[in-house]
C-alpha cells in the first residue's frame, strides 16, 4: 500500500488515512533505583512514552523506537488537531507504513535526561526541591537500555520484535542486542556508527562550549531565569550543518541571497544568504522547545558511546553473544556518520558470524535522510519489516 | 637544496640558515581615496607590510604573498629572538626555500580590515576620533586587490613575477590575474575555490553568529571594554574543525581522553577528550591575538567572493582576458575547499585556453596542508618557482 501523505502535514485539517491520528503521551513511574555508569543513582524516575497500534495476545509484535539527539517520545501522529507537524518519525510509523501499526505495537519513549517528560535536568530533584540541572546523572546508552528494559517489563513485553532507531537511536538498538541477546529479535540500526570519530566529538565540543559559555547558562541553573538562548541556538545551527549534505545545502539554498538575485557579489548588511536565515530560524525555533542541559547531556552520551569498550575495544567480541538479526542502513551523502561507519558494524557482525542485512541508500539528504521520505530507504525498511510481520 | 629546519622553531635560540631572520613590519600610508564596492570610501589608509629578499634593478623579481582569513603581513622570519614561532608561511619563504629570497623580493601585506597594522575596524576613524568598529567598510577581494596595487606602485613594482596565496589568499591571486592581466606573470592559487559553497557560508554564518551574539560584542564597540572572548573563541574552534581533515584529527587525537586510557567509556566531568582541550586551547590563544570585528569582516569577504559575478556568473568569461600563467594546487584531504573546487578553476582556465598547471597533493593535513611541511607539495611549488627564477 503506497504512502499517500508522506509529508504528513494536516491537510485541510484532516488526518490522512495512514496517520496514527491523535495520540497522547503516557508516563511510567519506575520505582526501582537505577545506578548509572557514572556512579550516581536515581531512586525513582519517570519515563514518558507513547504507543501506536495494539499489543497482540502473545506480546510478540512490539517494536521499540529509540530517538536521537533532539528527539522525544512523540514519534508519530498529532497531539491535537492544532498541531502543525506530526511526531518526528511519522514518515515511518502508521497504518500501512514501514512500522505498520495494523500489525505492530510501536512503543516510543523519551530517554532519561530528556526534556519531553521523562526525568531529566529540568525535573525537580526530590532530595533538594530544586531542578536537578547539572546534578542530573550523565547517562550512557547502557543506562538508557537498562531503563528501557524496565519500561518493557511494565508493558508486559518480554522480547521486542524489533528495536529500531537512527543515529543515536540506532546506537541504542545495537546496545540492546548486546545487553539483552534474548529480548531482541531484530535490531534495526540506521545511519549510526560504532563510536564517534574525533571530528564528531569536536563538533559536539563546540556545541557544548557554545551553551556552557553563554552567560545565561549560569552553570546550568537557569530554570527560573533567562534560558541560554544564544548558546543553544548556536549549538543547533552547527548541528544542522552536520545533518545536511553539502549537496542538499547547494540545492536548497545555493548562494542565493534573501530578496536578491544569485549573482550579487557585494555585501550589504541588510541582505544575507538564504542559508544564513534558514540556520537562524532553525536555531531560534529549537530554543523554544528544547532544554540546554539536555542538549549538553545528549552530546556527551554520543561522545562516550562505545559498546566495544568493555571488550577491550573489540567490536566483534562485543557482538559475539548477540542473537538478534540485524538490519543496517546508511546514506551516501551522510557525512556525520557516513556509510563506512555502518560498514564497520556490518564487518564486525559478519566476523562474529551473525545474521545481518545491509543497505546503502543513494540519497542527497545527508544524515537527515533517515527522517525523511527517501523511497529506496522506505522500501528497504518496508520489505524487511513485512517479513517480520509475516512471522508474527 | 633541502630545507633543513622546516618546523622553524628557534632551536637553541639560533636562527636556521634558511630563515629570513629578524624582520620588521613597515607601514605604507596611501593618501589616495579608495572607494569600496560597498559604496563607502576611505580617504587614506595604512597598509602594514614586510619584505624579504632584495628587489632587483629591473624590479622583475617581486612576489606578492596574500594572506588567508586569520593571517597578516608577518609571513616569514621572527620579529625578535624571543618569538616562539616564525611568520605564518615560513615553511615556504626564505633562502633556499620555495619562495627563495636569494632570488626573489617577497612582499607580504596585511589586508585592509585586518588587525596586523593595516587600517581596519580597530583603527581610529579620523572623522569621529573613535574606533571604526562596524563602520569600517566591508571590503571585497576586489577592494583588496586595488589597495595591493597601490602598494605595488609605492614599492616600484610594475608587474609581479608572481602573486601567491592559499585559501582566501589564493582567491586574491586569482582576482589579481583578472583585474590586472599585464601586472601578474604567474598566479599561484592554492587550496582555493572559485566561490564558497552553501556549506562554507553556513559555517561562516555560525562563526559570525557566535561573535555577534556574545553580549560583550556590544555591536562591535568593545575596544575600551571586555572583548567578546567567548564568541571569538567559538568561531576559532569551529574554524579549526574545518581546517583539519577527519583523518588528521583521528591520528592526532583519536578518542583519547586527557590522562585516561583510550577505552574509557564513562563520562566523568573532570576528564575530557584530547580533541576538546586542543580546540579550547586553540580558541583561547586566538582571542589574544585577533580582533573580533576583523574576523566577522574576513568571513564576509570569503562569502561574497565570486570573480565570475560581473560576467554573468561565467568563470570562463571572467578569465578570458587574463595573461598570467597559473599554478593551481589542492589537497586530497581538504574538505573545506576540496580538490574538485580547484578543478572548477582549472577547467575554466582550460576552456578559456590559458596556460595552467595543476597539482593535486595526497595529504592528510586537510585545508591546513598549504601551511605545513608536505614534501610533494613543497617540491611541486619549488619546481614551478625555480623555472620562474631561471627566467628572471
Amino acid at each position: 500500500m503506497p504512502d499517500t501523505n508522506l509529508n504528513n502535514e494536516l491537510v485541510n485539517n484532516e488526518l490522512a488515512n495512514n496517520s496514527v491520528g491523535i495520540v497522547e503521551t503516557k508516563t511510567a513511574r519506575i520505582e526501582k533505583p537505577l545506578k548509572f555508569e557514572c556512579g550516581k543513582t536515581l531512586d525513582a524516575y519517570d519515563l514518558a512514552y507513547e504507543t501506536y497500534g495494539e499489543l497482540n495476545a502473545s506480546a510478540s509484535n512490539a517494536i521499540l523506537i529509540c530517538h536521537a539527539l533532539s528527539g522525544d517520545q512523540h514519534a508519530a501522529g498529532y497531539h491535537s488537531m492544532d498541531d502543525k507537524h506530526p511526531g518526528w518519525w511519522d514518515v515511518c510509523i502508521g497504518p500501512g507504513k514501514v512500522f505498520d501499526t495494523n500489525h505492530f505495537f510501536v512503543v516510543s519513549l523519551n530517554n532519561l535526561g530528556g526534556c519531553g517528560g521523562s526525568t531529566g535536568p529540568s525535573s525537580i530533584n526530590p532530595a533538594t526541591g530544586k531542578h536537578y540541572a547539572r546534578d542530573f546523572p550523565d547517562p550512557t546508552v547502557n543506562d538508557w537500555v537498562h531503563s528501557q528494559k524496565e519500561l518493557a517489563d511494565i508493558l508486559g513485553i518480554d522480547c521486542w520484535a524489533a528495536v529500531a532507531g537512527g543515529s543515536l537511536g540506532g546506537m541504542q538498538a545495537l546496545q540492546w542486542a548486546i545487553n539483552y541477546p534474548d529480548k531482541v529479535r531484530h535490531a534495526i540500526v540506521i545511519a549510526a556508527a560504532p563510536k564517534l570519530s574525533a571530528q564528531n566529538i569536536a563538533f559536539n565540543e563546540v556545541a557544548r562550549e557554545a551553551i556552557l559559555s553563554d552567560p545565561d547558562y549560569n552553570d546550568g541553573n537557569y530554570y527560573d531565569k533567562d534560558v541560554p538562548r544564544r548558546g543553544l541556538m548556536l549549538a543547533r545551527m552547527l548541528g544542522h550543518i552536520t545533518y545536511l549534505s553539502e549537496e542538499a545545502m547547494r540545492k536548497k539554498f545555493g548562494r542565493r541571497l534573501q530578496n536578491e538575485d544569485d549573482s550579487k557579489s557585494v555585501p550589504f548588511t541588510e541582505s544575507q544568504f538564504q542559508v544564513q536565515s534558514y540556520l537562524q530560524y532553525q536555531g531560534k525555533s529549537f530554543v523554544n522547545r528544547f532544554d540546554a542541559n539536555t542538549y549538553v547531556l545528549m552530546t556527551k552520551v554520543l561522545d562516550y558511546f562505545n559498546p566495544a569498550a568493555p571488550f577491550g575495544d573489540d567490536l566483534v567480541a562485543a557482538l559475539k553473544d548477540t542473537q538478534a538479526r540485524f538490519l543496517l542502513a546508511s546514506f551516501s551523502s551522510d557525512w556525520r556518520f557516513p556509510p563506512e561507519r555502518s560498514r564497520e558494524i556490518v564487518s564486525a557482525l559478519l566476523e562474529a558470524r551473525k545474521n545481518v542485512s545491509y543497505v546503502e541508500i543513494d540519497s542527497q539528504q545527508g544524515h537527515d535522510s533517515f527522517l525523511v521520505n527517501v523511497e529506496t530507504y522506505l522500501n528497504a525498511l518496508r520489505s524487511y519489516m513485512s517479513h517480520i510481520a509475516e512471522s508474527l
